[in-house]
């Protein structure tokens, strides 16, 4: 695998984010609010999409991918093509105009249009783990903020309003299950953009780095986005008179009743059971994946480096052989390691295995916490018959079996 | 799950391969060119996809993932900004001008530089399964050619030629296996665009509806694309004298040695074992897998639909339930259905599972021959406690028992 990890800081990242995660080698800059993912962070993001998958499945949302290249008209349908600032506009050789998505409203519902005739096609809901593109002046959050990054988008589609509403609540509760999986705290915050309940609602998950400012009570869980709630700490809860707390925090979802907001102009309709035919009511529910991985980094990591979940982490153990070059004793002690690493594989554990022979331990044992790996095994001369074991989190190390290792594996799958 | 199929073909469709994935609900077209992937489409395509990287992981390919949005510089660095008529480019509000990914050589040689620097850090293959963008003028060939389409690209990085050689060695390999788990017969074909040996490889599928012509051999396997040859059928094989075929066919993958071609730009060097400075050298190897998911529509496919391959087919099971509504013994009907379902759920099978009152069995058959899962159960009012068996591909169907099913899906996982 080649080495992405870097001995400093990158000097032109501001976002701590984008600075651990490109020194620890998860990511590379190729510009402002672009990234590519490394093997590393790959990994991580994919985890991240198919925790997303597989809650978005639970609840019965049908997975779709839609295009990044989308029609000139659909967007003025909308009204969209002449107000959406943050809209990447191409022009082909053709001269035909489109737009790159920057959400998918506009492609979603002339899609679901082909699928909806009776109130028996409704409810349904179309999720996508897709790229969007977002032209953003100032993208100096690292992957908070992107022009370029990956989100789960989910439109919902109904005949009544209770149905709505009882999806939307079905949602909520997936969200609830997603950050949990992800080992993050994150409330549910009112803000603004509602446009059929007066607000719409976040998940915000407290960080000093965050972009956004949310008064909160833990007392009553009383949570609203700052830019509606100019309240200060220690004024009282409007819910439950507590002391309110204020903190910097990530947005890391945001969903929305629409109403018809966009079943109007596209006139997706449906022919209901008295045999009239009704406006289609719409949900949106936004969740930034790679946003979720900037957000995992600044709440995961120490002066060392990262400290990735286990649900989420690149590896499960961190693998590695101390030795010299080539000398006997050297020559087993690697193949002591290689199979133990065979053993682990076998047992369906994933192993990063550094077996390098030009890095110092010291320079091991570095990397090793900078990646942030939850377990980090060492065999060396040192270790004999018995493994290393450390958790990344904690400072001592302790020698352990290879069944003590196989056990504490399996118990975190 | 909504329901995307058609009674008829669309009108606006010239290429077989979208007219019949659009019928039968697979895809839906946003414009020319660009389509959507729906429930059953972006199932194929996860598969292949899966297979794809399977098999780069395989001989150790290291999976990133690149953006879509890349700097104007970086291809202006190669030439390419002028003369890339295919490239979409983007202003955005800044003026700043980018790209759209057509290819990624502008973006992985100057991130390959990053962990290139000695003759010990090569060779490694960098690879992506990613949303590529063209402007093809003429996009009417449905997913054979696309403005926007998955492609998977690998890239290779080298200390010496033998080296580039035998990696690209192992690439065909890694290729041929790929084309055998898809069921595709796929020829290795020489064609123009060599920049370092005189030819590069396409391989190219047969196929009555394909926009290129190969000229190939039955006895010796040699074949060449028409465009660098121009022999006619029954023209002798200039290797081994036999009488040349001639065939329409779908090219489905392409590889070049690219030498220096885009190292030169970027200056990507290493130092070598004797401490001189010298160039990289590279290959690239390109696979468009949404065309993969439209070659395979042209080949495996009758009269009412489609036939999928086992390794790709959406789901492996087509269970059908019939029966009137809400009597009782219909009632007992569905409640057995319901239990196989279960049962073959609890398997691991995948099941698509249409019980839905308000179709006919004859609107039931129609689709499920339309949308070609590999075997058809039906359940209903006749079967008693046996199931209908019947393989997709052929017209008798039998009575089996569940045992006889769970067998046979054991047997094709």
């Amino acid at each position: 695998m080649p080495n992405f990890i870097k001995k400093e800081f990158p000097k032109d990242e501001e976002a701590y984010n984008a600075k651990i995660l490109i020194r620890a080698g998860f990511i590379d800059k190729l510009m402002a609010g672009v990234y590519s993912y490394l093997p590393l962070g790959l990994q991580v993001l994919a985890k991240i999409n198919s925790i997303v998958r597989d809650e978005m499945n639970k609840f019965g949302g049908q997975e779709i991918l839609m295009p990044a290249l989308t029609p000139k008209e659909n967007w003025q349908q909308t009204g969209r093509w002449a107000t959406f600032d943050a809209l990447f506009k191409v022009i082909a050789r053709d001269k035909k105009e489109y737009a790159l998505g920057a959400t998918h409203e506009e492609v979603v519902v002339p899609l679901a249009q082909k699928a909806i005739f009776s109130y028996k096609d409704l409810p349904f809901g179309l999720y996508q783990i897709q790229t969007k593109f977002r032209d953003e002046p100032r993208a100096k959050s690292g992957m908070l903020r992107g022009k370029e990054f990956m989100m789960k988008d989910l439109y919902s589609f109904h005949a009544s309003e209770e149905d709505l509403d009882s999806y939307y609540k079905k949602v909520i509760k997936a969200y609830l299950a997603i950050f949990k999986r992800l080992e993050l705290n994150a409330w549910l915050v009112e803000a603004s953009g509602g446009t059929f309940s007066k607000y719409s609602h976040e998940f915000q998950v407290l960080a000093p780095n965050g972009e956004d400012s949310i008064i909160y009570c833990k007392k009553c869980h009383f949570a609203q986005n700052s830019e509606i709630n100019g309240s200060k700490k220690g004024d009282p809860c409007p819910n439950c008179k507590a002391a309110l707390d204020i903190s910097a925090a990530i947005e890391v979802g945001n969903i929305f009743k629409l109403n018809a907001k966009y079943s109007e102009p596209f006139s997706l309709k449906f022919k209901d059971k008295d045999g009239t035919e009704k406006i289609v009511l719409m949900g949106c529910y936004g969740m930034g994946t790679s946003r979720l991985m900037g957000a995992l980094a600044e709440i995961f990591h120490d002066d060392n480096g990262l400290l990735w979940p286990t649900s989420i982490t690149p590896f499960a153990v961190h693998l590695i052989v101390l030795g010299g070059n080539g000398e006997n004793e050297s020559k087993e002690i690697f193949e002591h390691a290689q199979k133990i690493n065979r053993q682990l594989e076998s047992l369906g554990v994933e192993v990063l295995f550094d077996d390098r022979k030009d890095k110092t331990a010291g320079e091991k044992f570095a990397e090793s916490d900078l990646i942030g790996i939850p377990v980090r095994l060492v065999v060396s001369a040192k270790t004999g018959d018995k493994i290393e074991f450390k958790k990344r989190g904690e400072a001592k190390a302790k020698m352990v079996d290879f069944s003590f290792v196989k056990k504490y594996c399996n118990g975190n799958k």
